[in-house]
């Protein structure tokens, strides 16, 4: 097999095999296909696209280049995938409602970086709670509560940071199938056998219409398809941050409540959403798909897995039970509204950069954060407001206050009209 | 200036500016843009194309990647460029003509690689003569003789190296403004201001259709218009070696032969075509361009230019007024005929690789190679021939004889039925 033929297959439009996928793949990854004759092939992708059945191949290729886990000895696996974005503290509330509903979530996750947080950092705002675990303590705990989630201390799926990385420097990145098995094959790595896909949708996001995201889901679902996992997709609304609360320590105040029963009520709909689809998967009927979820969320039982889950990886459960115990900076800034009108829109990223400057998020890896500053939006989009009257609140410990302010004040705007209602969930694919 | 922004520019059909191509070039041949861009870039241009303004751009910057000849002290200088070819010894007799039309032949050559021959190698068949001259001498004898020619002791051009040793293991060889650009890059930076191109045309050339071909010469032309050159093409069949001696003391013998006003028919009109056309280019009327070229190889005036450049960089000028002098492999094999008919077909690449064989040619940079072995036809395309009648002769020093045999036999294909007969020039393009 010679690259430069596979360069030329593809130019020309053919459909690759899977042996020449990975070929290509494992041959990057080793070090013997150069990077570029990949960036060539990459744009040959671009253009010629690729079936169902290569993107599949791809994603197989990319995700068996590193470890695989095995989580084949748990009951009922079940993963989520978020295109992830601003105050997104989905998986702290959906993980333990799906392990209330007698689903396995075993999972890895990454830190924070930039403006978007991580899993891992949230959770490490409880005291004593820790990401590292034994693979066998991974395992057991897993069986036990239904809920594990460590570090990612494996080499998943590796060949996708290096396409992507060349990607980023080559103009490649907005390319469909890429895109699929760039997620798909990190999901395939970490071993459930159903993945559950929270695809945003908006200017903020990386698929800019509902068309391109219905693509992006279609093509996901079908990559679990072809390679024998339950796949599906909720396609959101993903222009202004989820809930109330950005922030490590005030995420994890906001899954609490949420798990309470309370909670926001764009958070609670996604969750609620995303673990019908996940029981759709599993085989549960429409009716019990709706039903169960809003049971665990009622009768205490997802926030009891939490509870759980926190103990069994050290954490003080004591700060489960009363949240009031959680340090959060004690110094507030509150930005005013300038004009009266109506909340027409909160921008996610700006937000996301407040935080960032507070020192609550990373711009390096391996950076330490301060868990306990964030923005706490008092507005949500639609809502009416007077001028002078508060919009949101920063928590801070003093760093990057004045830049924060600017950034929450550039990142919320105030109309005189009323903006038009946009649904959080904007469609559904599986 | 950032070049995922330029890549993905092209990749959505924008185009270039000139300053945009210079720092591609620029920054590749510096190191400072890396091989996996600019592959993702020339993959880009592969399905977008470039516009001729563009082309040209390329081009210059191309040919400012390196040094430039200053040829503006010399009067009507013109160059020839063909895309090379078995048996092609057209330079050693267009340019003593040229220069005996009072144009002024200033040129840099390369020696042969492989199949193809080149002139330099061709012209050390005659003792003494030697490619090595100052710049002042080779400007000096340019401007009294009208003809030097020197091996490559300058840097021409090197973006073309480079982006052609990227193209070829990235399957982006096969796009029409990247082979234009190659070619007139390494003809702007040899400075001549008349450029007249031989477009080979046939399965065993770059462009295999007379339409791709066409294409070809017409962007080729395009450059010269744009960069201020007169650039005219000749569209050339180039499936059979030219003329019937391919070898380079042979094919010394059968340019002088045609100086002499004899000579294969084929060679004598190719070089009466190319020179009709660098006439035209220069200015001169159809009746002119038509009649002088001839008169030139009548009186003998083109085989005295021979002579002076000859004796001028040293070499023995009696071997020009008595060929008989010349060395010839002393050994012989002869190709017969397996069965009557008539000659359909000779492979010219064959031919060449016979050569090859024989020592006649090198594999790699640098080896010697024996000037006085070769392949003579004795029956061109459409020539009748008798079973046992002899077709070919090979001039041997026993290395590799048995081999060449082989190959020539290959080479000729008989049949029962006379082929249909093509003209040598197929078209012109200026």
């Amino acid at each position: 097999m010679r690259v430069p033929d596979l360069i030329q297959k593809k130019r020309d439009g053919g459909q690759h095999t899977a042996e020449e996928l990975r070929f290509l793949v494992q041959g990057y990854v080793d070090g013997q296909v150069p990077d570029y004759q990949v960036a060539a092939w990459l744009m040959a992708v671009f253009f010629k696209g690729m079936t169902a059945e290569e993107t599949t191949h791809l994603t197989l290729a990319m995700a068996e280049s590193g470890d695989m886990l095995d989580l084949s000895s748990l009951p009922h696996t079940v993963d989520k995938h978020s295109t992830g974005g601003v105050g997104d503290k989905t998986s702290l509330v959906l993980a333990p409602m799906l392990a209330a509903l007698g689903l396995t979530v075993a999972k890895m996750s990454g830190r924070g970086l930039a403006h978007t947080g991580g899993t891992i950092d949230k959770l490490e705002s409880i005291p004593g709670w820790s990401p590292v675990l034994s693979d066998e303590a991974f395992l057991n705990q897993a069986k036990e509560i239904g809920l594990s989630l460590v570090g990612q201390s494996k080499n998943l799926a590796p060949a996708d940071g290096l396409l992507y990385a060349l990607r980023d420097v080559t103009a490649t990145v907005d390319c469909l199938p890429l895109i699929a098995s760039s997620i798909m094959s990190k999901k395939l790595a970490a071993g459930a056998k159903t993945i559950v896909l929270d695809v945003k949708v908006g200017s903020g996001a990386f698929m800019k219409t509902l068309e391109d995201g219905q693509k992006l889901a279609e093509a996901m679902v079908n990559i679990g398809k072809l390679s024998g996992r339950n796949v599906r997709a909720v396609l959101t609304d993903m222009e202004t941050p989820l809930g109330f609360m950005t922030g490590n320590t005030l995420e994890v105040l906001e899954a609490i409540s949420t798990l309470q029963g309370q909670g926001p009520e764009d958070l609670r709909e996604l969750c609620l959403a995303l673990a019908k689809e996940t029981l759709l998967a599993e085989g549960y009927s429409e009716a019990e798909a709706e039903s169960r979820p809003r049971a665990v969320l009622q009768d205490g039982s997802a926030l009891a897995k939490l509870k759980a889950f926190v103990a069994s990886q050290g954490g003080d459960p004591r700060y489960i039970d009363d949240p009031s115990l959680f340090y959060v900076a004690e110094d507030k800034a509150e930005i005013l509204a300038e004009q009266s009108g109506f909340v027409a829109h909160i921008e996610a990223l700006k937000v996301g950069q407040a935080l960032l400057v507070l020192g609550g998020g990373r711009e390096t890896k391996g950076e330490a954060i301060d868990h306990s500053v964030g923005i706490e939006l008092l507005k949500k989009i639609g809502d009416a407001v007077q001028a002078g009257e508060p919009i949101a609140r920063i928590y801070h410990n003093q760093k990057g206050k004045d830049a924060a302010v600017q950034l929450v004040k550039e990142a919320v705007r105030v109309d005189s009209e009323k903006p038009a209602e946009v649904g959080l969930i904007l469609g559904r694919v599986g």
